[in-house]
């Protein structure tokens, strides 16, 4: 089978048309919005043009099956509320045209993907979660967006369109193509990055009380200020953690909630969310271990309370090996020393996919790293290759 | 002239029947409110009872003149929105008390005052710095509190009750008594403190920019994280200020903003408030330097961009040497080895008055160093002290 790289970035630009936010090539085209709508009625009939089965299943996750049993490809073409063209496009647009190469050729067949809500306007990568079973519909109906819609309203919205779920073993597995959304890539001569892992993540809150005072009759060594509670813990966090780390490791103190916030009072408490990420899970217990003693130590020498919150977590994901040689091998083929190992920072629907089926992953450059922003680009020519190296590694495996 | 501790403390306590807040002795009875209108209608009510001719200026300054030129002592009685029932009441029920008792003993006349507004509803000390003329009543009334609401408006509710602006040159000086609001005295043996000066107060707000980043695909070192920023700076500062600083000085990081303040992204910009107080103005700016060189070397090394604000400034404002000593000498009698000179972190009327007229403040311990709450209090037995150690200044003076 040949792929058309023409016809394949002309799909990739049209898709853009739909929520254009007309600021560079950037798109809004949320889950369950009339663009996102438009854009999968527009999906589902290149699809059918392509000879594949289009089957709407009841998130809304838009299939185009190339037959009995196949390989799945793809990703979710909605976006953030103020999003890139890229994202998870380029994942469906790349599922799209392997499977339509792989019809025209009379290849074995491929079916490709769109999942719905990956960006988690209701949940979190919503459509692949339910169709996974991760989570179940019925409470995931429930789900509501920051207007107060449920999930079970937006997509009564596409309930015309929508048959049943598919079952999981009409796939041998999943491949999906994204972009970095990090500047790894960029910032290096590789150009492909096959992904090792999907990193775990860890989140809690954290809460330091000390005592809220007068910021002029205060002195400072009768103070128990919490804002200077989180400053030195940060410090002696970032020194804790460099013998448990990688440099793939990453930590990071994203929210600050001072307490009452004024520029004449000693803050009296701060809450802040602690993250943590890592390919492997018993790293992230040996940095949960580390966080929980050092906010005692400091609470202690410090004279503050802490309240340590319950630890979120997403497990890494392993990506399945023979998946990955075949990512290898074609990257190796296509891009040969342009090519790495890489683990995959953010979540993606390959995630949830884990769970019942085998998967793997393809990076892409990301210019500068931007991503979920209207500048978020690509240069087409890497586009071209990491279509190649996935079409190389689908035909091998399907 | 002999006063009277207990018609004193009965005042007092009557003066909190005020807008008590039924929550301990705390009071809610912010400036302009029924319960201020109240409590000043009936502290007018007790001028007059003790011979005392009653005068309310324009912005409801509240006088009870003791005869043509005389001592002016007091302070306000308005309160913070949950106030304790010190603050400036204790100095305003001091004043009377001791009007009354040179009244009474047929004295050198004392005045005394209750000022409106020293809390800043609607500006900061408004009172006292109207009167002062440090702003004009015109700019003045343009203020307005949380609301909206003006002060044009406000104290349109007093209007029945109002004359004149006094003449400055009516009052041979100022002698405010207030609770410390800190807990130096309270945690020493000492139970009275004779104020130096009133510290001057800088105040900016800095902001440092970064790139606002994805948590889990942005690698350490390529982050350029405010957050991080910030708590290097501060870690510094706390170092860079030991050489410049006093025992008295104090700084305060009270008010941090993340953008965007979500776990999942690498803080992109930071502003805070950076403030500082000291009673020397040369080592305020010193302090100045060291803030602004810290600031523009910490964005310089971690690839921020910096803004440094323009600096608000109170300058400090040195108490009257003549009235300082005459609160020294009577401390010495009334409380020997039991009193300190100490500066004034907090601000109070006295800095306005300073403008026009000699002034000095005396300070009685904040148990636990609490102010500006409900639970804010002083033993009865400390409120007497200081009300006889300004008696006997007063006296001396008058």
């Amino acid at each position: 089978m040949t792929v058309n790289a023409k016809r394949f970035l002309a799909d990739l630009h049209k898709l853009r048309s739909f929520g254009a936010s007309g600021i560079g090539k950037g798109v809004v085209r949320q889950a369950y919005s009339d663009a996102d709508l438009a854009s999968r009625e527009w999906l589902a009939s290149r699809m059918a043009d392509a000879g594949l089965d289009v089957h709407f299943d009841p998130l809304g996750n838009l299939f185009g099956l190339g037959g009995e049993r196949s390989l799945l490809i793809g990703s979710h073409s909605d976006s953030q509320p103020e999003g890139g063209w890229l994202d998870g496009a380029l994942g469906v647009i790349a599922g799209l045209e392997i499977a339509r190469a792989a019809k025209e050729a009379g290849a074995a067949p491929i079916s490709a993907v769109s999942f719905q809500d990956e960006e988690g306007r209701f949940g979190v990568t919503t459509g692949s979660d339910v169709w996974s079973e991760n989570v179940s519909l019925q409470q995931a109906d429930a789900f509501t967006d920051n207007d107060g819609l449920t999930l079970a309203q937006a997509r009564g919205r596409m309930a015309d369109l929508t048959g049943p779920f598919l079952p999981h073993d009409r796939f041998s597995g999943f491949l999906e193509m994204h972009i970095e959304q990090g500047p790894s890539l960029d910032q290096s001569d590789d150009r492909i990055g096959v992904v090792s892992n999907i990193v775990g993540i860890r989140d809690m809150r954290i809460s330091f009380s000390g005592r809220q005072n007068h910021a002029g009759t205060t002195p400072m060594h009768l103070r128990q200020d919490a804002f200077q509670g989180l400053s030195a813990f940060n410090a002696m966090l970032n020194n804790r953690l460099a013998d448990v780390v990688t440099p793939t490791t990453v930590w990071t103190i994203g929210h600050v909630s001072l307490h009452p916030n004024a520029s004449s009072v000693v803050p009296g408490q701060v809450t802040f969310s602690m993250q943590w990420r890592d390919e492997d899970a018993a790293r992230l217990k040996q940095m949960e271990q580390v966080i929980h003693d050092l906010a005692m130590e400091t609470a202690t020498e410090r004279g503050l309370e802490v309240t340590l919150g319950p630890v979120m977590g997403i497990e890494p994901v392993a990506m399945d090996a023979g998946l990955q040689d075949a990512l290898i091998k074609s990257a190796g083929q296509s891009a040969p020393n342009q090519w790495r190992r890489m683990p995959s920072g953010a979540l993606h629907d390959a995630s949830n996919m884990a769970s019942v089926m085998p998967v793997a992953m393809l990076f892409v450059p990301s210019i500068g790293g931007i991503s979920h922003a209207f500048d978020e680009d690509t240069d087409e020519a890497d586009l071209v290759l990491g279509l190649e190296v996935l079409a190389g590694a689908a035909q091998a495996l399907a």
